[in-house]
């Protein structure tokens, strides 16, 4: 593979991100739990990105590239591959601009996935359940349209979008020792690493996998991207492999990568949602799991915790 | 029945009781949701109780009983029966002031209620499941201990600490047409009809109730209060019926009771699950049922709805 030239964001460009996309999306807020600071004997700030707009911080991400594009762009529309919360996100930044919107999906994917872009107005592409099948949907439609193609993950301005999510938990929980993000496609903690770079370098950025899912961590050990095709795990937005972009961040500036077990991700799930109150995806108990997990690490430390999404099927819970 | 003198709360106790116990309880936050407003054509103001310490509004009251006590009788103890949020609540405000707490609970009471009293430092004495054991039995301890007994809700003390939630959400929430809140043994609502007096007698304050537990909505129709004994209703925090002291401030200041089906608190609690990722008991969704059933009524109002408590069984979801 030939060395790719990957423009690095600087700070200006994470706070223009912000600028544009902040009328349209939540300032989400940092809650705390006394029961979990006293489990764990840490500190920790959990940024609520189950609260944003679309259930997902992926809002950030798909609001930064489409309010970007030039009118122009816009017009010949959007389109994107996923069957997870980039699409309703992509959707929803759409909608907000008159921009035609189509979602690639497979024909397996949930009613309810499928649901949540009809309600913001995306068009549904149905193709087979293949990686080969999603791309040359994809590629025929925008030879046809035009389109603009918006990668979950795999896309500097993507990037930029997510890296909003850090900016504003370090501004708004300072001091912090570290901060754990679930990685999957490496759009989070990519973003992550940009904005604690920029704003507050003694900050120690871990990212936190599923055992079962786990090619980031050994992407990390070999310093080679290995990519695992539809891993299993119950954290199904940490499915997806890094690619270029993001592979390039994460080896550049990601020191470490905790790997948990699934009965772990399950467990600090569900003490979340019994503590906290709150509903969050298996994917944002990663980080929690990882903390517990390791509580010599984190004792006493100041830990910031991106919880990505809030998007579960309420009939199948994982501990059910 | 002979009448009874039940002093009303000023103003000023409700403000007291809030200074009282203000280190001790949240601040909790009210949200809102585009989607819900949407759809019920009102925009909802949601005073989020689950976040309460003990995860219930009945922090409040407990706390501000045993706050109050001289110290010579808290140290002879505070004793309630219940199976439910006041026991923890009431555990939690012991423990805070060192005061020794005793819960009387039937046998048949879950393991994660009694558990929660536990962890809260309360000590469980069993009873046979029916109203005389309960009561017969926490007689004998006060008789014996001197213990001082704090109802759920029949007791003044206990409703100008539930009040402080409504006087707070009136002080974050400004000039709202309607408050909306469940009514059980009427602890929540008669604190909040007070608050509302006091502080904004415009507002339009109604009771929200299922069908199946509708004694409430059948003692304000007759003008008599009417007591159904262990109602069959999902709305497990409902099933208990209004007293004296309760009764005697909904018959003087409640206008208007809603009841709502099974069903339609099913509903209502899964689409907060879903919209609002936030955690709910039952009984909190019997208001947002309220408000769906009846759009004419509340089409472009502002209106103030408590979600009481986010005490649940993950493992046993009404939906399921």
């Amino acid at each position: 593979m030939p060395a790719v030239s990957i423009e690095t964001p600087e700070l200006d460009d994470i706070r223009e991100a912000h600028s544009r996309i902040e009328p349209h999306i939540h300032r989400t807020p940092i809650l705390s739990s006394s029961y979990l600071n006293t489990q764990s004997g840490a500190q920790l700030y959990f940024k609520c990105e189950n609260f944003q707009k679309t259930g997902a911080f992926k809002a950030r991400g798909a609001c930064n590239v489409v309010f970007g594009l030039e009118k122009s762009v816009r017009k010949r529309g959007v389109i994107t591959h996923s069957s997870g919360n980039h699409a309703a996100a992509l959707s929803y930044a759409a909608a907000l601009t008159d921009t035609p919107c189509q979602i690639v999906m497979p024909t397996t994917a949930s009613r309810a996935k499928q649901a949540a872009v009809k309600h913001y107005g995306g068009e549904i592409i149905s193709c087979e359940p293949s990686i080969s099948s999603r791309e040359d949907t994809v590629s025929k439609i925008v030879e046809k349209t035009g389109a603009e193609f918006v990668h979950p993950y795999n896309d500097v301005r993507v990037i930029t979008g997510q890296a909003t999510c850090a900016l504003e938990l370090i501004e708004d929980a300072p001091s912090m020792d570290i901060l754990v993000a679930p990685l999957g496609g490496g759009g989070l903690i990519s973003g992550s690493l940009l904005s604690a770079l920029y704003l507050d370098s003694s900050i120690k950025v871990i990212g936190a996998v599923p055992d079962q899912a786990d090619d980031a961590y050994r992407s990390l050990q070999s310093g080679n991207l290995v990519s695992d095709d539809a891993p299993l795990t119950v954290a199904d937005g940490l499915k997806v492999p890094m690619r270029e972009t993001t592979w390039h961040f994460v080896s550049k500036y990601l020191g470490e990568i905790i790997t948990v077990s699934e009965q772990e991700i399950i467990d600090a799930m569900k003490l979340i949602w019994e503590r906290m109150k709150i509903i969050i995806e298996p994917s944002c108990a990663v980080p929690l799991a990882a903390i517990l997990k390791n509580p010599d690490q984190f004792r006493n430390k100041k830990v910031g915790v991106i919880l990505t999404g809030g998007n579960v099927d309420l009939n199948a819970l994982p501990w059910l």
